[in-house]
């Protein structure tokens, strides 16, 4: 499988351009820490939180993937263009409804030219 | 091509089972009416306004599409249980940056049960 | 919705421009013309016959989608540079297991700078 | 992220039940062994050797991915029914162009109950 990077804790990174490289590409989860059974939930996922990533033909981000612990729950992929080609934080809001089950939230996102990235879990 | 489904005004629709079934496939744009250049701009997707639609796992919506104008902007696919298995309203929020010129979105959403579906311009 | 291409009948085209512009758009079903209940069946996609389309980043085919009527069956999302940035005829196999009703296939294919087009139906 | 699965061995394993699970879930990249420059090359895909995978509404592969390395190529969304509901090998068929750089292939799959699972590279 393709690597999939990590970084462990940007706050703590010094320097700026690899604080840049690292926060433009790590897909943040942004949501209510607690969720109630049967009502719906906004689970926003938003590409760094510092840096814009561009949003060129050849440098975008292709797919934004939400899963709830080994459970697929949606993917949006984008076409180069949605931000008008200028560098923006990437965003989508899904929308799900708990069960009674706890879940665990990840998100991964793919950039055309740096690859796999994952989220902290929520 | 698939035969895309269109129903022309579902307010004026009486009978309460086609009224039903119109409104929980027709994808519906929900945006501000005017969007700024350069700006980001919250474009949401909501699937009907009355009636929820089922999310079963032999009956869910596959996917909904962005376009603006003849290019496709964004798609989310969803598995079923996104919403926990109940009916409900299907949404997904995109974030675009509108360029100088006037945009003409429109959304499609893929039922698994009763095919594809578009909304009315925005 | 977008607008969908739909070229009538590309071998009457005799202008060289349209000919290419249309063919290198347009997704081409190939497959047996009888499919067994039961037993896999090759369904390809491909798009235009003898002009290749662009491979750049800023000018690629999106995803090429495969229905029968009106159901969804699969859609493939391509990244820039899968043929090596080179032009070409995209391609893909999908295969299907028929039931014991007939089917009515049909593709759709999104070129990022040249919008929606559709195969004929097999 | 979520858990990825990789049967490091499944010919050792001796219980057929865990082979049946391993081999059904795990992608399997069939291509030629070199590839030449600027020349298509097929890369099928398929899911497992010997036992066949469901193709249930609340039981499907959700998606096939294919990367070079880090370079995301291509991912396949199937709705359930493409196999016709019975169990099978899901399979399909990339054609890429090779540049001058030799590749690593892997594929990914999604189950929608048994989750991520990798191939081997090629």
């Amino acid at each position: 499988m393709p690597r999939v990077f990590t970084p462990v804790d940007i706050s703590k990174e010094e320097k700026e351009v690899r604080k840049d490289y690292f926060d433009r590409h790590t897909p943040v989860i942004i949501c209510e820490d607690h969720a109630r059974e049967g009502e719906k939930f906004r689970v926003k996922v938003k590409l760094g939180t510092e840096y814009p990533h561009p949003d060129d033909p050849d440098h975008f981000i292709n797919y934004i993937q939400l899963w709830n612990r080994e459970t697929f729950l949606a993917e949006v992929h984008f076409a180069p263009g949605a931000l008008g080609n200028k560098p923006g934080h990437v965003e989508v809001d899904f929308y799900i409804v708990p069960g009674p089950v706890s879940m665990n939230l990840s998100a991964m996102a793919a950039c055309t030219k740096h690859g796999l990235w994952q989220s902290e879990s929520r």
